[in-house]
């Protein structure tokens, strides 16, 4: 049980108000993979995490702000992208990492009920493009250096990279319902590092005269 | 208004039963795509197609029985794959065509209810599951004819060949939030044409000695 009211002065960074957003947003990601968004509900939340309702309703105001916030720390959180030396090496860590993320228990109908939210509720597909592009944006050195290295041409798509492994991951998860195991990993980076090779993700820089169409046939 | 009751010995194929069928899908797809699987109401889509509460209720039972039968009937009636005589010619026209469905504003918006659905209800998991089985085999050939002209190695898997192309289009429409424009599609297309000749979808044959870890590093 978090105290609900602390006395004044003693708020700080790391302190109470630390403790309660944690406790909350743990809370909601339970609710979330056991329930999904449509049984997000603020008070089961707050009982949940052993705070007052009415701390819960003041600062997060609805599931969606919930889950806004869920998503933020989510970001914060996530692993640190690994340096294997190699494009290959690197996109297999990344889809061994999504892979993994995407078969956890508590996880996997965690980002299932957050991506079936962003489809219908607006602030919630904002914060997961959100989330998106903080993992994008962790991930793209290691196309930058691919590229310093020479093992893709220069003007590869970081951005296009990196989609192209997760992509067919999520397809499987939450279309095909095709296993989702290592070996649909390890092809998905494969893939994704052999179309990069071949300059399938060059793209025209910005404000060059053809940037609409030099990819056109 | 299609009359809720025929006289005895009326019924027969292309008559009342799929006249009737056909409104109450087409009311489902026009729900789902203005209010989400939420509010996927049978009362509400038998006043729409015309049709009695009762025949909708006892014909499809519940909201999941409904996209249920939508998706077959999509399945049924969507386009014959292209042959244009090359693999890359062939997966553009296919993702083109993901591209047109997906932003096109009636099934962008039933696609998205229908995925969301899936992720909590199990039955509309299993439709869609049925649903990418059917397009996949549709699409399927124009990677066995690039087999045959040698145009990818022997032995390279049309299922995962399909799917690398629409995946990176579904990460757009339901994760990133990233145009989903024709550029996009003809991108998902060469990348997935240049990992296939680079032998990236090169699948063990089934039985083979090593089938579960030819592929591993």
């Amino acid at each position: 049980m978090v105290a609900d009211e602390a006395p004044a002065g003693t708020l700080r960074p790391g302190g109470r108000t630390a403790r309660v957003r944690r406790a909350v947003l743990r809370a909601t990601g339970d609710v979330l993979a056991e329930k999904g968004f449509r049984h997000l509900d603020l008070a089961e939340v707050a009982e949940r995490a052993g705070v007052g309702k009415t701390t819960v309703y003041r600062r997060w105001g609805s599931a969606a702000g919930l889950v806004a916030e869920l998503l933020v720390e989510m970001a914060e959180d996530s692993l640190p992208r690994t340096d294997t030396g190699s494009l290959l090496g690197d996109l297999r860590a990344n889809a061994r990492l999504v892979q993994r993320t995407l078969t956890d228990p508590r996880q996997g109908p965690l980002f299932k009920a957050v991506i079936a939210a962003a489809s219908w509720d607006e602030r919630t597909a904002e914060a997961l493009h959100r989330f998106y592009d903080t993992r994008l944006q962790e991930w793209a050195p290691c196309v930058r250096q691919a590229v310093d290295r020479g093992e893709v041409p220069t003007g590869t798509d970081a951005r296009e990279v990196i989609r192209a492994v997760s992509a067919p991951l999520y397809h499987r998860l939450l279309l095909s319902g095709d296993p989702l195991d290592e070996a649909a990993a390890d092809r998905a980076a494969e893939a994704a590092a052999a179309a990069a090779r071949a300059g399938a993700y060059v793209v025209p820089a910005a404000g060059s005269a053809n940037s609409a169409t030099a990819h056109l046939p």
